[in-house]
């Protein structure tokens, strides 16, 4: 499963695409893809933690920079389904880093995993999720 | 499963807590609870329509809301999972609303369900959740 | 969306391609599929409640036939997300009735939801599911 | 995180607890727990391949390993979510292998991940679940 754009290519595309997005992509290989969302007040909830919506926009993208390394950048490639599990506070002060990676790349959908860290403590993910990506069929893969 | 707060007390705490947010309590009551979340460009994606992230925080606020309105003004109640299903595109032009509804009220956790529409299209939901809030061991119920 | 089969030729159809299940079919309406469970020890796990795999298999199956009620008989839909959340312990010596519904039916998958009861007390859920069946290309709908 | 059951005491455990089950317990280490789950005509669907809650089953058993091995052998554990991607077809004349692995534990409750591959298949996972069980609050962790 060859890379079919890199981490200059894809932050090219989500600069554009999402001018208002303050996420931006870390590394993409074969491993997977890393994005960083850095963390302010707008991300916090009761509590002074990260929300929950900060996190799940940081996943979602995560799987999103995955799917379009692997299938090329098809900008209207959209998520069908996520499930996200929240395991445990993340740090207020700290941007997240969220890896992706790949499960299955089927003809119709890609399936994705995403764990999410604060930064500095990547031994214990704080939320983990699962990502399907619907392609579109007029989208010819490899 | 009395109501513990009303839609006047519910926003009044949003307003409060997420001062930045501009999705609206509309409605509570024993049948569920509907939120408002204004579109502007700032949720859009390619292909001009409503970004998955914002459904996503949508069906998070719906969830809260119900959560809230059944066991009183806990703001340290957490999203602990959240499963969403994208069904259609939502029109770009169109506010979403979402219905949250009670599935199941725990000693630890809360189960509900989220359908999203764009407004004015209430028979066909957008997209549809089923999100769990934990509920922190200090809160005591009824 | 009108009923594609009934509940005689959906009982006929599970009879003839799954002989060894117990599971029956109910009631199949515009509201949805009612199938039943019954349960014997070969069902019960430590602590003498009714098994996961046991609620599972059930789920799965009201699903299906809320399916296969909406699109005809297509042996070959599959099951392709499954989402499960258990409520409450069953009551083991209680046969289990599981309600299916359509949430959306697309051209590809459809997406259903499935609440599973203890015979005798359709009040609380014990468990509550959201599945997606992906439909075979190769079926004409409507 | 070390182990507090072992395969053979696992193995033990299961054939006791569930007389009736052919599943069994092959390995068992920090990495995560490796089932195996023999396929025979009982478990087959509409096309002779194997079917979903079998596979569903699998993946609850897989988890359930990887918990007790890490809380000690607690038979009142119980699954509270189960989330499962169908991704390929298993090979009918083939068992299963599914392995679980510890995502993160917490004091109420534990999330695993597993992936389901048919036997000598080792590369290309058939199903991927995430499975949270619930600790009882009267088991003393750690």
């Amino acid at each position: 499963m060859a890379i079919q754009a890199d981490a200059y290519e894809l932050q090219a595309f989500m600069s554009s695409e999402f001018p208002q997005a303050t996420i931006t992509v870390e590394q993409v290989d074969q491993q997977g893809a890393w994005v960083r969302q850095p963390v302010d007040e707008t991300h916090l909830r009761p509590g002074g933690t990260v929300s929950g919506p900060t996190m799940m926009a940081t996943a979602d993208t995560a799987a999103y920079v995955v799917v379009l390394s692997h299938i090329g950048i098809v900008p209207l490639a959209v998520t069908s389904n996520l499930n996200i599990n929240f395991l445990r506070k993340p740090e207020s002060g700290k941007a997240l880093l969220a890896k992706g990676t790949l499960l299955h790349l089927g003809r119709r959908s890609v399936l994705t995993e995403v764990n999410i860290y604060s930064e500095g403590h990547l031994e214990k993910p704080v939320a983990h999720a699962v990502v399907t990506y619907a392609i579109p069929s007029s989208h010819k893969s490899g």
